[in-house]
């Protein structure tokens, strides 16, 4: 019979215990953390209608989404991201789960977009959002979860860039070009590449603004010094006093970094920065982006916003509503290039391992290793009776720590050898010893 | 604009938190163990390309698989298993891995089968598995590695039947009728419903075997009483000494029993049952199902057993294995049924609420709230300032066992009250006794 060849799909991947370990370390840290602030899990189907999940069509997702004829010849689409699929769970489920609602969400999304570096049809999201509540307490509330997550996954150098839409929006209004907000933020974007007086050029001709109503915009959008100077620059942009829009959001990030530091946020993690603006026409607050200071380059890991309202294609209940989403893959890869600790362990999620002697004793190993799994330590028994240097071959490619050995002469003698499988040392203990010295060895 | 109808497609369904709270937990839980014994997750894509996921075709899977043309015009499809994929990703990585190789995998799979009460289009599969060794040892280690797993999904009224088809097919082929045994198995599944009588009647009419035959075929089969007894009327079934392949499994069936009474599965968990014969066409050696002694007509709750070679239609390798399967689904559903514990919880998953007295407190609320976390308690700061009944209530209908109450007279004397929801209780702390106090409340 011939072989089939046993290959991905173009733009998919496996994951080998080697990625594996460390997803489902960071996947488990988001998850525990969204716990802790009262965000509650909700999962939805892979595959919808595509009629719900596509709207009324016509965007940038159509052209993405996987979409076909299932088994009742009915359109179908799976899943692109988890935004659009919480909307219509929202709009179905929020009348009975009542309002606030917080939810945390973790799954693969799939998109046929031409595939890259880094970049897969098959990624993971891991979003969090508190629905039903425009009170800047759940603003405030998104930036201590992205800096509580970063110390969780022990990533202390991150700075967590927060913006306001508001203040923009303040400031376009007053100087009478409040509808040139998309194409101004686009110039902007290019204001690190190209220089002031570059992008003001661009404002000009790209959004039909005057020179003098640009310079406002960078006055207030490229501000720099302390949190304070910054938000002293963009108050001090307006011509007299801001107006309701702009202390609104001047007022929203004055609370957040107040309430940040009586809250213990460490200091400089959170840095006010008025360029930023993801989202054009999603997002209508608070922006948040999160960069790594030891990988900038990068890009945001943890970005999001607050929206006016979530789910206005399935339900009139209007829902406004904030959050963000840790991007995963992009994440493991920063990780993988910083050597950060959680990646360069081995690829058993076990740390100890039992050698197998003689099958005669396999009720003894599986005793002892069955009680230090209740002491929480994880443990492999070897499963064959085999020459003891390919049994501690084994132990040093998958990356176990400690190897337990018990044969004819120890279990005689009531005692077992533990060895520490780095530094090539072995002791030999009562039986009833295991657990502590094991433990030791894994400090 | 009209609204569009919020609904799922049929056959699919949302996890809402009172779903999704405990399903995250049993398969955490489920992970956890896995993990303690030494397997290591990897995960697949959900989309393959069809002729690598369906083979030559012509099966089953075929029908209900949800397959169709990518941006590429590549016929791809949707997972229907974890199993097909771990084939074909061994024939990948386990050259690089090495052998033996243990995984487990959880993840949703894809079926365009006709739902049903309880039954789904997408469901989850959670799975383990050791491969690359025909070792007993891990035959043993998945009844050891399914009785932790119902100890500490906190279900202990649990039994483990288990049976090896080289008993059955060693007594065939000593009666010269080793190929009738898929339908010899067939009539043998309606023993209990018709009785032994007809089933020796189907047994000579569907198998062509004579009645002696069938006879002896249920002697073994059918054999009741304590597992020892089962084993030497088993034996006794043979004409004089069994042959080899059933005096193998007679072994291997008697080493679990040895191996697991040792290492201390609690008495009666294990069951031989020979009986069981699920996978006809699949395994060939132990096989095991577990059913809920409190609910044994919702059938296995999971099952597997060993297989000659699991990746014979990617690689020449030849990679025999053991494994099973928890029926995360199925087992929830039983779990909603017994009142288990799990599933009678709140649908937040912190368990303390800090109420909302006035917003110049929330770095106070924040920052109590964070000491809390880093103790290891969930807790949600309310993020309106809203009538105190109103945050009671929120409270009580998402499930909050504790709330904390601090307004302008408790900070004024450094105070906060603890309220224990359930017993209506509440007292005056100081700031410094709030983690005791509330971690004494949960218990």
């Amino acid at each position: 019979m011939s072989l089939i060849e046993p290959r991905t799909l173009q733009g998919f991947r496996d994951y080998p215990p080697a990625l594996m370990i460390p997803r489902e370390r960071v996947l488990q840290t988001a998850r525990a953390v969204y716990r802790s602030y009262g965000y509650s899990p909700i999962d939805t189907p892979a595959l919808e209608l595509a009629e719900v999940l596509l709207g009324k069509g016509g965007g940038e997702n159509d052209r993405i989404v996987y979409r076909f004829k299932d088994h009742g010849d009915r359109d179908v689409a799976m899943r692109f991201d988890l935004t659009v699929p919480f909307a219509r769970f929202a709009a179905v489920h929020v009348p009975q789960l009542g309002k606030p609602f917080k939810r945390y969400a973790m799954g693969p999304v799939w998109r046929g977009e031409r595939p890259g570096q880094g970049r897969y049809r098959e990624f993971w999201q891991c979003d969090f959002d508190t629905i039903g509540t425009t009170s800047n307490a759940s603003d405030i509330e998104v930036a201590l979860v992205i800096s509580d997550l970063f110390t969780a996954l022990e990533i202390p150098n991150v700075q967590i860039r927060v913006n306001n839409r508001l203040l923009l929006n303040g400031l376009l209004e007053s100087i009478g070009v409040a509808d040139k907000a998309v194409p101004l933020l686009r110039c902007l974007d290019k204001l690190a590449k190209i220089g002031r007086d570059k992008v003001i050029d661009e404002m000009v001709k790209e959004a039909a603004v005057t020179a003098e109503q640009a310079g406002k915009v960078l006055d207030l959008c490229a501000a720099t010094g302390t949190n304070d100077d910054i938000l002293a620059k963009a108050e001090a942009s307006f011509d007299g006093p801001p107006n309701e829009k702009a202390r609104e959001g001047l007022a929203r990030l004055r609370e957040l970094l107040a309430v940040a530091q009586t809250a213990g946020v460490p200091d400089g993690r959170i840095r006010i920065d008025l360029s930023i603006a993801r989202g054009l026409d999603y997002y209508t607050g608070t922006i948040y982006e999160t960069f790594l200071t030891d990988l900038p380059g990068i890009g945001s890991v943890c970005s999001g916003g607050r929206y006016d309202n979530l789910a206005s294609l399935y339900t009139k209940d209007v829902l406004p509503g904030v959050g963000a989403s840790l991007g995963v893959d992009r994440l493991i890869a920063a990780m993988e290039e910083l050597k950060h600790p959680w990646m360069t362990g081995g690829i058993t999620p076990a740390q100890v391992l039992v050698l197998n002697f003689d099958s005669q004793y396999l009720g003894h190993y599986q005793r002892v290793a069955r009680a230090l799994r209740a002491a929480g330590v994880g443990v492999e028994v070897y499963p064959e009776v085999k020459r003891v240097k390919a049994q501690f071959e084994y132990a040093d490619k998958r990356g176990f720590r400690v190897a337990l050995i018990a044969g004819g002469d120890e279990f005689a003698a009531g005692v077992w050898k533990v060895k520490d499988m780095a530094k090539r040392e072995e002791a030999s203990v009562p039986e009833a010893d295991v657990p502590a010295k094991v433990l030791a060895a894994l400090g």
